[in-house]
């Protein structure tokens, strides 16, 4: 076992301060936040981000994607900095906590490490990833794809929004262009802490999620198409009608899904073509979203789906495909750092489960390129994306300190491996 | 029985040539009519029919709400006329034959007593009721409607199209509000010619279908409420997804009406919210329309699909509501109209069979008010609303002559049980 710095201490005060104080920037009626990538808000939030990181001592850069990389020197600068972070724009009616609770808390930690004087051995970084929830400019998570070389600069650049602005035209209008080239900031290790955006730790009373790593998954469109006709004219035994197949579609994914532990799997889009009540559907379009931690799971899932469609058409005299747009392996997390959060956890005495995460996060490109793990806390209800999204103060002032935890005994074991090492 | 004009017979050749060339008012690239109601297109046909009508020595009068009635006296014009007609209007994508078949059959049967200079007992009368569609001034048949006192004027002038347009503007816009008062003209009987847009005279290789009565309609909205979350880190058996719920309902819907014998129910809409991929629909929306030509299998079906919908609810933890919006009772035929198309059918000697209707018809309001009956010929699979819709050509000819010759029956019996009599 590695000593630890237990005699440091987050403020979670001083944390919900900046949680309540940040999320004035593009605040909601309904309590929550409308922060859109590289919109005005974003460049606010930016700019007291800069200007809080900067009071701290540390130096901050942007990349040429507008990821921002605050600094905190150690003994050994030329060993690559410990990470934290996570990002600060917002889904459309998003809440105050998703993605915002992981660079606050990184804040935080900076916060404690300096107001202590504490010198790491290695670097200490805190990075808001820009463009995560997608909203605004599709895919998520671009800031950190780009970093870890998934996608281009290019390709950023000419992602649009919903009015047609490009990710260029809207990052050279807020000024953060930054002069950092693509995926030149090393990472020796990254912690991202964040809510779970899911009811399991609320529910079994656990304060502490330590995610082993991100689920796969897979995305698929379904077409199934059959024959208009006429609703009053069209006797039920002449009828090709679309929608009752997707329907037995829909209860075949949910089957599929309960059928493999561990599996989840949505149709969270549906529509019917027509669409007019006295119209029998002639066609319908369906998405499937399929999640597990291991991929010989997605394939039998996948395949089990496959095998109902075709029954599915057979029965209901129409034709479906199923095609996969979008697939992402699972990505498991690196032991040394779940092993950091973990015994982190455990030396404060909170109670803890092993959790994979469910949905996606800037963690799951950064563990392409460095070792990498992630802290969850409950939110209430499960919620997220949702003004109405909630956690505990005590919630996240856990959360932050697990998170300064783990990275001090992360980077203790650095210490202790590579006392004197360079990159 | 009654005497037989069977000399007379009308010219297929010129009804398809009406059909051909009126088609061309609105007609579409894909072969279909685009004429909405009230629109630059409605009024060009209305000129073509108006003139028409004129050169055959009928007086044309124009109702408050466009109803156009085409009279040619008789011997005793003191009897209400004997009524054929249906609609010019078409769905924003329609086809050639939808309403205009039975406008121009009318019109092939005026030419064909004006050419023959055959005098019948009571006046004969073509109409062409307003906006039978519904597509741009919901609800349909509001014209037949109107005259038959199911609506009032106002509430006609008041509706509105989707540009924010009323009926009351659209008729002043193409000067077709007449002056005849609404429901002043009187109606002795009507026979309405019109494709089945369905698909059983074509399956069973009929000419003529002889409608004794329009099915039942009732409409209904189903709201499903459920919990919206997050579709990775929400596990199977913690979701109150309102997808499955809805999927299970339309199922059920299916096997409500296949449980009963000649009903049909459709579920043609859909619509989950918040309808992305990655989120657990918290709600569902969606129609049905439910078919059946006796009120208390209507009762038994409608039953049988809010025991289910509780049910369903039930199972899948969410909330459901199945609310009616719109009850149209079934509207039976008169039986001597009935017997009219029924003989003229049986004596040219063409396959028939009785049919109810599953489509409402300008006949259905019309039956409120007066003896009324339908006959329907097969379009091609059963396809309408549809720019690919399609009639024989013979087919229309057979529906023309049945028309012609149930009209000449009606008043011929007229003739024998009122010979001089006063409406």
């Amino acid at each position: 076992m590695t000593k630890r710095a237990n005699n440091l201490s987050i403020d979670a005060k001083r944390l919900w301060s900046d949680l309540m104080e940040t999320a004035r920037i593009g605040g909601t009626a309904k309590g929550g936040i409308r922060r859109l990538t590289l919109g005005e808000e974003d460049r606010r939030v930016r700019d007291w981000f800069r200007a809080e990181c900067e009071s701290l001592g540390c130096s901050v850069h942007v990349d040429e994607v507008g990821n921002m990389f605050a600094i905190r020197p150690g003994r050994n600068n030329a060993l690559p900095p410990i990470a934290m972070g996570s990002h600060l724009d917002t889904q459309p009616t998003g809440g105050k906590f998703d993605g915002v609770l992981g660079v606050l808390a990184g804040l935080e930690c900076l916060r404690t490490l300096h107001a202590a004087d504490y010198e790491t051995h290695a670097p200490v970084m805190l990075v808001n990833w820009t463009n995560e929830e997608g909203s605004r400019f599709a895919p998520a998570m671009l800031g950190s794809g780009v970093h870890a070389g998934v996608f281009d600069r290019t390709y950023a650049d000419t992602r649009k929004d919903g009015e047609g602005v490009s990710f260029a035209e809207a990052i050279e209008a807020i000024s953060y262009r930054g002069e950092v080239g693509i995926g030149s900031t090393p990472i020796g290790a990254m912690f991202e802490l964040h809510i779970e955006q899911g009811p399991i730790l609320e529910a079994e009373g656990d304060t502490i999620g330590v995610v082993t790593g991100v689920q796969g998954m897979r995305w698929y469109d379904v077409e199934i198409t059959g024959r208009e006709s006429h609703a009053g004219s069209t006797p039920m035994a002449m009828r090709r009608d679309a929608l009752p197949a997707a329907a037995a579609l829909v209860l075949a994914v949910q089957a599929a899904a309960r059928a493999c532990p561990g599996a989840v799997a949505t149709v969270g889009t549906i529509a019917v073509h027509p669409g007019s009540r006295n119209v029998i559907p002639g066609a319908a379009s369906l998405s499937v979203d399929l999640r597990h931690p291991d991929a010989g799971a997605l394939d039998g899932t996948e395949a089990a789906i496959e095998q109902a469609l075709a029954a599915i058409c057979a029965e209901h005299g129409v034709t479906g495909t199923l095609t996969r747009i979008w697939d992402s392996p699972p990505v498991p997390f690196d032991p040394g750092c779940i092993a950091s959060v973990r015994d982190a956890a455990g030396s404060l005495g909170y109670r803890m489960r092993d959790i994979v995460s469910g949905a996606g996060h800037d963690a799951a490109y950064i563990a392409r390129i460095a070792p990498t793990a992630m802290i969850f806390v409950p939110c209430a209800g499960g919620l997220s994306h949702n003004e109405a999204e909630d956690a505990s103060f005590e919630d996240c002032g856990a959360g932050a300190q697990v998170l300064l935890q783990a990275v001090l005994d992360y980077d203790r074991r650095l210490a202790e491996t590579k006392p004197g090492a360079t990159p």
